[in-house]
């Protein structure tokens, strides 16, 4: 997913600001063994710091059960390493030379640079969460894995495809986006040793945002400018990519729509233009807003679940920043 | 490593043919989510049986202490996963077509698929090692698959450098592929509940086994004709890979080295074949074979500690394998 700057961090952040500051810490003291090669291009990957919004959620889902805050910030560490070893294998696998106005990995270093390093990474996020010596944690990390690789495989194997159905579309930004967030909702929480039901309430937070996240990325994709997210607008359908809006344009307009066009003939030009302004002027925006919102109200009244603190503040900021992206 | 065809596989198998079936299940088994492409990839992944040997040793490794075989097979599954998962990125990172005579996932559906299957089978693999429920297991394994990825970025690191010493020799090939069968092996007794003692046997015997085995490989490279191994001779060498046989030469001859020559200008005709012959007509080939030898020895040395019985008969038998491997 992509990331608009802007996320007023201070105000959300403020409960976790101390474990936050050792989740960087120990991004940053990723083992190299020595090898310079490798000191080179973790120094790289780990120069910028993102919104560090999975880490994020991991320490404040342990802020309902008082606890030694170590386990929970080892896994907010695992949990970020996991998100960017994937997006170095992203942007090696969707030929992506710039990330947040940085070059990438595969860009400067070459393609089979890009896969090692991304393999390193992963592996460094499995030795984290090996450190939380809870295998429940474990067990949900490694599968969390295999989810996010399907859903790049779905993605690729999905491109071009008119008949994509809303079921498979959810199924697949679960994989790629929600997956990560639900396992840090869940993780957070159970380190921090709280109930079952406070888990539950958590790992579902979790799977809300994250749905309602990638939701909002997906239609930001047709509004935003260049300049805004450093992509062209309608990038994802340039790739043939279907996503929310898409979908339920061809829903509305089966026949002679401009996205079959456009996915019959890539390569010719006013095909994609077609099929944005198509979009950009339809009610589908607006309607792709309205399930991103149901996502956010089913997160948000997940939390009624818990008693108010400044932890569960933060957790529902965080449901408006996803909404307030919006162009 | 390359495997060739050969191994006598039926006595050293003997005592754990049940086990080596379970594990054969468990691989065509992975899960796929009920997504068909993925169910194709990994039905072509599977098609073909290696020789087995990771699983076999991580087996062994159990036969002596009376258990439960469970866990061993899982852990036995979950290391053959961790090596397929890294001869397909492999594969893509060396633009390999073809590996045992068949093609390479890289080669029929493309670099990025390899990047994402090979991911998911890491992944599926942690997901097997998680079933364990053994945290010194897990993150051995995780350690390993560091381990694994900073071997071949060592060897991309250090291509087309003569001034390789022994020791990043050594180094690399542990990282490569001892790291994986000494995991074999420790997991394996681990897992079966031996004493400490034991433990550390077939942990050093993991060690040996692999150490000895890639250096035959790195000889084999020398000796072998295209049609034995599937790659023309010299292949290391024309990747710029120095290994034992070429390391020994640029000791001996430290001016004027073929090695040297083809280094500077590789794609100049005449300057591999010089370097091949320069090595395959001086004792280095027989040197190289010595330190193997040497490797082998000590893995059979650490097994005297350990009471005569069918398992420790076959690691012996395996021992001698690797050695029987020269053409």
């Amino acid at each position: 997913m992509r990331e608009k700057s802007g996320l007023q961090t201070v105000s959300i952040y403020e409960p976790i600001q101390e474990g936050l500051a050792r989740v960087e810490h120990g991004l940053k003291n990723v083992p190299t063994h020595k090898f310079p090669f490798l000191s080179q291009l973790l120094g790289h990957v780990f120069e910028t710091s993102g919104k560090r919004i999975r880490p994020a959620v991991t320490l404040l889902a342990g802020g309902f059960n008082p606890h030694d805050g170590k386990k929970s910030e080892i896994m907010a560490t695992a949990v970020e390493l996991l998100h960017i070893a994937t997006l170095i294998h992203d942007d090696m696998v969707d030929d992506s030379d710039v990330r947040h106005g940085r070059s990438t990995i595969s860009s400067l270093w070459g393609r089979k640079v890009a896969v090692l390093v991304g393999d390193y990474i992963f592996a460094a996020s499995a030795t984290y969460v090996c450190e939380t010596e809870n295998i429940r944690v474990i067990r949900r990390f490694s599968e969390n894995i295999m989810e996010l690789s399907t859903g790049e495989l779905q993605e690729m194997a999905e491109a071009y495809n008119c008949d994509l159905t809303m079921e498979q579309y959810l199924d697949r930004i679960y994989n790629k986006t929600a997956s990560l967030l639900t396992t840090a909702g869940e993780a957070g929480a159970v380190l921090s040793g709280a109930p079952e039901d406070t888990v539950r309430v958590l790992r579902e937070y979790g799977y809300n945002l994250g749905m309602a996240f990638q939701i909002v990325d997906d239609i930001l994709d047709f509004e935003s400018t260049q300049e805004e997210v450093g992509k062209p607008v309608g990038n994802d359908l340039s790739l043939g990519i279907l996503t929310l809006p898409a979908i339920l344009a061809l829903e509305r307009q089966p026949k002679n729509n401009p996205i079959a066009g456009l996915f019959q003939h890539p390569h010719e030009e006013g095909t994609l233009a077609r099929a944005v302004e198509m979009i950009q002027n339809s009610s589908v925006i607006e309607e792709s807003y309205a399930v991103a919102e149901k996502y956010c109200r089913t997160a948000l009244d997940a939390l009624t679940g818990l008693d108010p603190n400044p932890s569960r503040s933060s957790l529902e900021e965080l449901v408006g920043y996803v909404l307030e992206r919006r162009s």
